[in-house]
């Protein structure tokens, strides 16, 4: 059965084989497909379900481990790769950078599922979506992730007035009618008023998010037969809830980042 | 903290937020990444695993179940699943469409595994890479999963006489040197004299792979009280291994399928 | 002065090197740019100028002679040309194709301007746009075609009515009111009753556009010494005036132009 | 005539309607097609004709008015066109942008062509393509001026040497198998021991191509009564033969160019 003959199928791979553009960084987010339902069908806590969000974060390490990916950026059911704007990376091939992105992110997150939320079996198979996005200097890439983190806050404190309403006996129609429209002092004042909850002392993973990056460790891989420690320099994935909108982070780890235009 | 002056970036995501052509046949291969590693660290028998293709074949059955897919086909560590050529999925953007289904079928992969080998505890998470490639016409479509079936063919023959010959205590090197570039006749002959191997007797899924569609059903649903059942018609998905190559397969699934040009 | 150091550039060329999906019509579009202006500045007549329509001709058969185009359709002042499925012109590099034709459509007008509209300088050089769209099969072309000839009767049976009332007196903002969501019997009627113009009467030109296809002839190559003619077969692009939504025009030319799904 | 119908065939636009990425600077290349044999039956000269080359720079000046292109820069037959990183011409779509820009070239190339070459009629119409590529920084976009440029100075010194040795009575195969392969200090020795040319001191556009940029200049628009002039600030299209590696160029320039990352 030669197979010769069909082989000019092949030929049609290439209009579907878009190459990212050189010296850009690239960005892959990976979104939960329909989460909404899945948080639901899980029993998640509301308005944040911190064993969800510490998976979310083992997967996005294992992504870091597995990819040349620089940093990481999660927040809710949704995750953002950096790859430095030099990486060759399946020769910037974007099918295969996002689908084994999106791949190995996914099978974490089902593999993981029953060390983070133990007493909750997996009902059925979540799914998440990729994209990638090139961004073409460093400025343009820190306004992406200000972007997201800004939108982790807005989200996460409309979230928190919600369900502190909801479970205080509102309907969810009234619940929005209450905030919908409002700005952040007024949300902050509510929450403070009614529920006596001081907003800017809720978690910083709440409310600032998740950053992953790799670091330089000093780590102590064995002991000698003394009893003393024999230490090395390891890189470890390593998980930040910090602002990144502002200059103090990219201070501190841009070079580690090699992030520079 | 408002968020309105970082959501320029948003405007990047239409470089790289390609649309498939439509009214063509789109073809979505899911392909494992460093597979040759992951069954040797995972003992997979050889030539071919039965538990791992039955493993694969239950993923695929799970895209048809989640996705409007018409069509799966499988051999080892890859499946190509067909679209009709008029689906409207995700409005044909290609990076979801990708990446959602390399997703759900990893994320089966992981879930199911322990169902299909249970001795054996997954090592570390698998990752498989999606492409989409566009087919304009059913002739080009049915050339596409012809060279998949060929493929399938030639692998297989190879891979069996490769593994005899390791197995009976030949080096791989000797193995190789034994059967490279040989043909069809001669690996049959040599599967038939040395090992007492009729190729053609070997199991179907291990020569023609797995072709995995819906097909109607009557179903029992439930059963009176007087025990007789009560039947419906059901969408279940199945798995075949039959030629796909010939005419006959497509006159007898084609009006189902809804494929004609 | 070494080059190499500069060459890696060219890799960035990958990123926007786009392939045409194989076994597709390729439609390439050219359109006039600001063409309003340009008719105004050159005096043409109104509604339709038979000297510019007869240029934009000229210019589709020059398109036909230099690149393997089967077909070309036009009016006012766009013109499509149609690629046969399995046409392989620069391996269906998008941008070479899209360039060349539109290059070669312009240099045409501007070099052939003279011949058409002697009596008319060119005031200004005019410029056309050029886009090229995939149809997977002959239906599908054939519905493009029949959407651009639709265009046709639509826009000048619409400004036949305009300049007619305009040329009688009535202001712009008064013709459009007269004549806007009116349908077609209502225009014939108004121009019959108003103007004793019989629509269907105007020339096929006008109403059909101009299809430019080549078509083997018998042509008389020269004159023997006794004067007989000796007759060879050639190749000419010839320009029909005729309909091209159903199906005579196809039944009689399909073969010749090899179209066929 | 209903066109409703038809219009599905629009949708198949999107497939191929790419988008440039933003924040990039997009460089048009538009290239002669087959100007060897072009210049072959025009008589152009050679090595140079400088007649030609001012025709190119002239078309290239028309481009500048036309488009918001920052910088040209040419050679031979093809022009190199920049467009800013924030440029939205067109809404940053590929195919308009390269065709338009092609289009402007082609036809004025024809359009001036009797200016140029008075004395040769232009036998056929001359075609030319153009491509699209995007570079992420000021540095990346230099290296590729960078490249082009050197590539003009290695062509014009191996065409001097061979056109030198030609027009001595060496057959084309003599004269190139006496240079290739040859460094720059054998040929510059071979033209001024053998033909007494200091390469050097040839022309400047020879050597160098031609880099067309707007200037602010004060120019006289009229003149008063008592004849004395009346000057305003005018933008004009400036042609230079000037080096564009290194910094001096960009330094006097950059800020005028508002080119900066």
């Amino acid at each position: 059965m030669a197979n010769s003959k069909f082989e000019y199928v092949k030929g049609f791979e290439q209009a579907t084989d878009w190459v990212l553009l050189p010296s850009t960084y690239v960005v892959i987010r990976v979104d939960g497909k329909g989460f909404t339902k899945f948080s639901d069908a899980h029993g998640f806590e509301k308005p944040n379900d911190k064993r969800a969000l510490d998976l979310m974060n083992e997967c996005a390490k294992a992504v870091l481990r597995e990819f040349p990916v620089l940093l990481g950026y999660g927040e809710s059911d949704e995750f953002s790769f950096v790859l430095h704007k030099d990486a060759t990376l399946f020769g910037r091939r974007a099918s295969k950078i996002i689908s084994t992105i999106t791949s190995c992110f996914t099978g974490n997150y089902v593999r993981l599922w029953p060390q983070f939320l133990p007493d909750t079996p997996l009902q059925y198979t979540p799914v998440f979506d990729g994209r990638a996005v090139c961004y073409p200097s460093l400025k343009v890439l820190r306004d992406y992730l200000a972007w997201r983190q800004a939108d982790t806050h807005i989200n996460n404190q409309y979230n928190t007035c919600y369900w502190c309403l909801v479970k205080a006996g509102k309907s969810p129609a009234e619940a929005q009618a209450t905030i919908k429209g409002t700005d952040t002092s007024f949300k902050n004042e509510l929450l403070f008023s009614q529920f006596g909850i001081n907003y800017a002392q809720l978690p910083e993973q709440f409310r600032k998010g998740s950053t992953v990056l790799k670091r330089p460790v000093r780590a102590v891989v064995k002991y000698r037969e003394d009893g003393t420690p024999v230490e090395r320099d390891r890189v470890q994935e390593v998980v930040l809830h910090c602002d990144i909108i502002g200059d103090a982070f990219w201070q501190e780890h841009q070079q580690l980042l090699g992030l520079a235009d």
